[in-house]
Formats: C-alpha cells, sequence, structure tokens
C-alpha cells in the first residue's frame, strides 16, 4: 500500500465516484470552539464512502476477472457500493446476506443490480457459502477493508480532503474519521501522509478494538460485536493491512458515546442538512463534542454514511444539545 | 435585468459562495420514470439559496452604503442570507421579524451576527418600522426577490446547474424550481435563456399566483397566506421584477399538494441523504411525483433550503410513500 495506489485509484474513479463538498457552519464551530469542516460523505453514491472502495476494486480488475464477478459479505453500505460499482461496470456481483437482515437493505442491494445471497447465521457459514459460489462461478472476493484496492480507493476521499482544506487556507488539522476495520482512516492517512493534516480513528465506546490496538502495538479484538447504535462501524478488528498503517501514521484514536453520536446527527441536520447515520457520525460528535481531544484551531471531520431508518433518525432529533 | 448581470454576480460571489452539488439516485430515476438530477440548494451557506442574493446585493453596493448597512423583512430563510452576507461584508443588519416568530428562528438570525427588530403584527406596520430604521440610520434596503441584485444572486444557482447539466451531458431539460415571489424562479430562467434547459414554477396547491399570473397574463394575487406547511414560499404576488421575466421564459407552471412535499421530503432522506423543508421540496415532488407534466428524458429539481423543524421533519419521515 502506498500513495500511487491512491493516486492511481483517484484517476480510474474520475467522473464516476462524487466529490463530494466540505461543509461548514458558524454554529459548528461555536459548539466545537475551533473552525469544523465536515467532509459530507454520506453525499456519495450509495450514501457512503463505501462506492469509493467498491468503484477502486471493480476498476482495477482486468476484464475477464471482471466479466466473471464479484462477491461481498455484507448486509450494509459495502454492500450497496460493491453493488452500484458493478453493475456500472458491467459486472455481475453476488451479495451475501444474513436472512434476518431488515428486509429494506435486501431490497436496495438488489434494486441497485446485485444477487442477493442469504443465509442463516445461526446454521450456516457465510465463508463457506462465499467460498462454494466463488469457485462455482469464478467469482473474486471484494473485502470491505483488508484489501489493497478497496484501501486505494478509500483513500481517494483523503486527497479530497487535502486539496480542500488547501483551498479553505487549512495548513494543519486533524481529521476524525469512523473508524471500524480500518479502510477509510488508513487510505486518509496514506494519502494525508506529506501535509499537515493527520487523520484521527474515532469508534463506538466499548467497541475501541483501534485505539487498544494502537495502544498494545498488536491487533487487539473486541469483545462484543453488538450492543452500540452505531452499528455499520463495528468490525471484529483492525485489518491486517490497516492496522500497520494507522499505527505508523494516525493520532491517538477516540472513543465516542452513542448519545455524542446521536447529538451529532441532530446538530448536521440543523446546522448543515445532512442525513448521517449514526457510525458515520462519531467522527464529527468527537469534533464537536470532545474539542479537549484535538489542538490547533482548526478540525476536518467526516461524514461517512447516511443510510439510518427514519426510527433511529428521529431518535437523533429527539436528542437534547 | 439581464444575463450580463448574473455573470458579475457570479464573479462576485466566487469563493464566498458554495457551489452546490447535482445530485443522483438510480431510485429517484425509478419513481420519475426518468432521470432525475437535485440541486441541493439546500446545502448553501445558511441552508438555502438566499445566501446567493444576501452576497450579491451587499457586493454590489459602494463601500459607505454598506459601512451604513442594510435592512431586510424576514423571519425565515432570506433574513439568515442577509445577515451572514452582512456580517462577512463587515456591514451592519438589520433585520426586522414579528414578534411572534419562533425563537429558534429568532436566535439565529442574531447568531449570524444581525441586531433583531421585533414588530407586533397585529398592531405595527413592518414597513413604517423599516422606513423609520433606514432614515435614522441610513440602511438600505434588501427586498427578498424584487431586487435587481437578488435575482441577478439567485440566478447564478442557474449557471451553476446549465454548467453541471452540461458535465452529465443533459442537452435539455426542464428545471422545476419552488416559486414564491420569483427571485430563484426568474434568476435561473436568465441564466438559462439560451441553453436547452427551461425553469418550470412550482408552487403549493391552493397558492398558484404565479400559475394564474402566467395564465392571465398580469400579475394575479393569492387569496390566503396561510394554510400550507410550504409557508416559506407562501408570498402575496409575484414581483413586479420577477413576473415579466417568468411569463417570458418560463415553462407552464405546476402545482403540487403538501403530501407530495412531505412524500418529496422522505425521498430526499432516504435516497440523497439531504435535509429539505417543506417549501424547498416542491420542486422535487413534481419531478417525482408529476411526471406526465414534463417531457424528455431529464428533469432537473431544484431543492433550495433546508431550514425544516425536527416535528415538520418528523411527519414527513411518517408520509407513505
Amino acid at each position: 500500500m502506498n500513495l500511487d495506489m491512491i493516486h492511481a485509484a483517484a484517476d480510474r474513479l474520475q467522473g464516476h465516484v462524487r466529490q463530494t463538498p466540505l461543509l461548514t457552519s458558524p454554529f459548528l464551530d461555536e459548539i466545537a470552539g475551533r473552525r469544523v469542516f465536515v467532509k459530507a460523505e454520506c453525499l456519495q453514491h450509495t450514501g457512503s464512502f463505501k462506492f469509493r472502495g467498491g468503484w477502486s476494486a471493480l476498476s482495477a480488475m482486468d476484464a475477464a476477472q471482471r466479466e466473471a464477478g464479484v462477491i461481498a459479505f455484507s448486509s450494509g453500505n459495502h454492500a450497496q457500493g460493491v453493488a452500484l460499482a458493478a453493475r456500472r461496470h458491467g459486472a455481475p456481483a453476488v451479495i451475501v446476506m444474513p436472512s434476518d437482515a431488515p428486509a429494506i437493505k435486501i431490497a436496495n442491494t438488489r434494486a441497485l443490480g446485485a444477487e442477493v445471497v442469504t443465509y442463516d447465521r445461526a446454521t450456516e457459514s457465510r465463508e463457506e457459502i462465499g467460498e462454494r459460489l466463488s469457485a462455482e462461478r469464478g467469482l473474486t472476493l471484494v473485502r470491505p477493508y483488508d484489501e489493497p484496492q478497496v484501501i486505494a480507493g478509500q483513500g481517494t476521499c483523503g486527497l479530497e480532503i487535502a486539496a480542500q482544506a488547501g483551498e479553505a487556507g487549512i495548513t494543519a488539522a486533524d481529521i476524525a474519521v469512523c473508524c471500524g476495520g480500518g479502510g477509510l482512516t488508513s487510505g486518509i492517512a496514506l494519502a494525508t501522509e506529506n501535509t499537515g493534516l493527520r487523520a484521527r480513528p474515532v469508534e463506538p465506546e466499548g467497541f475501541d478494538d483501534v485505539a487498544r490496538s494502537m495502544a498494545a502495538g498488536t491487533v487487539q479484538r473486541n469483545a462484543q460485536l453488538t450492543g452500540s447504535i452505531c452499528d455499520a462501524i463495528i468490525t471484529p478488528a483492525p485489518g491486517d493491512l490497516t492496522f500497520p498503517i494507522m499505527q505508523r501514521l494516525c493520532g491517538p484514536a477516540i472513543a465516542v458515546s452513542d448519545a455524542d453520536a446521536l447529538r451529532a446527527m441532530r446538530v448536521a441536520f440543523e446546522r448543515l442538512r445532512i442525513v448521517v447515520e449514526p457510525g458515520g457520525a462519531v467522527g464529527l460528535a468527537a469534533a464537536l463534542f470532545h474539542p479537549d481531544r484535538f489542538a490547533g484551531d482548526a478540525v476536518i471531520a467526516v461524514c461517512t454514511g447516511g443510510n439510518v431508518d427514519p426510527e433511529t433518525f428521529k431518535q437523533a432529533l429527539d436528542t437534547p444539545l
């Protein structure tokens, strides 16, 4: 993994991925006590940065590999990102989802052109299903984060941030990045390595595997995988590829509460007019509500996704500021 | 009013106004039966296109006029647009608002640096208050729509749409524009006059003064000024400046129901991840739910504002699609 791969991915993504805006509001600056810049990646195609990695992976394949098709395991943003990227490449996509995934997520993934194969979480192994389908059909697995071309694709978000920060006159700032497996965080860290910008992983409280891994110097796992509203960014552990990059380049990780994430969603609604999902709001929550964890006169937060159901969004609207 | 004034305004706005994105989603295309492009002007500074007109008016003044300050009558988006534009020009701003305006709107306008003067709707005339303050302090009135430099500023949104449509390969399409007094609609109409694009005013049902004026060939008034959820775009009548432009350049006006506006808000939430207010959603509602009123394989809708209270937004989230 290196910066050249991110630049190459940016060339392949050009004209296909949306350059998302870097938003501001004087009201956010007032809450944080410094200037706040929000990279609204929830406005990306399929509503999250995952489309970047999906497009990067598909576009890096040779024609025969693409024609055979791809496979991914996901019930969320990665599924939709890969599905749309595959459809726009004319490539078949199989998405393996648990049969108890919300019906709307299955329907949305199908509507984006993918074949959805469901499995019973209690009795079946998605890996076995994936291996069988891959062998039968010659499908290529697109991993959600521990995959070089996926990291390179997510890194293009960092290139955009660096360019937009430069236009805004920001010479030094931390970038608070919502962090699950670390694909986006490590990609942004690599993309901004030789700038005045520095990525900071942000995680839900109680699911701070990245923080503990960085402190220990080796990969640490989460004790549990459920129990936070920020489900989209809860992964067992940082990836074998992403962890060393984060260890080398990122500033200290930050953990925020579910209540902070909901408050950040409400602020984004009121002051930026964007829809952010809980797991996509933890970076903004850190920037707004944990200002003591940052230095300098500016902070950048990445709002990574906006795929949230109405009931959860109402909960955010009802959260006191 | 002419295209040159809009280009001149665009030069003055350069670097100060946000170029808002033109968003798409395959799910919107499916609802409308043609390609749908959404100009997300709710992402503009202060959450609506009004900042364009405010900046244009302030930046067109000479230094002495600006230093003396500006005054506006508004409890909504125009107030915030003028307030922030004035503050960023270092100019004092007085906003005259009814004393029964929502406290949050008054607080927001003050937070943007304006002096808010309230009046009693039942016993006082805002025009008299405005005239007195203007005479005492030498303030310049910035009208919300019937003001050449305001129309020129709103027209810059049309220049952006034309450029973005060109990049997307759209050679001909109607632009559904939420229409109150017609400042934005006439500005966009002028800005796109010699392109394949054509502005279409969209109004709330029962408040179709523009449609009736265009049909009659003379300015017609609304019978009432309350009773729609789309309050931000309910004005007594089209303006003396805006009406002849709309009459000459716009395609037929369209009226949509409050229920359509709420449904469009929900679609924008789910599929575009943007927050749109009811009056800012009628253009999208027309594009999505009245496809028979358009021709061709593409339609552009301007989501003009996103300043909506949580309770109204919840109502949209509860609206069946």
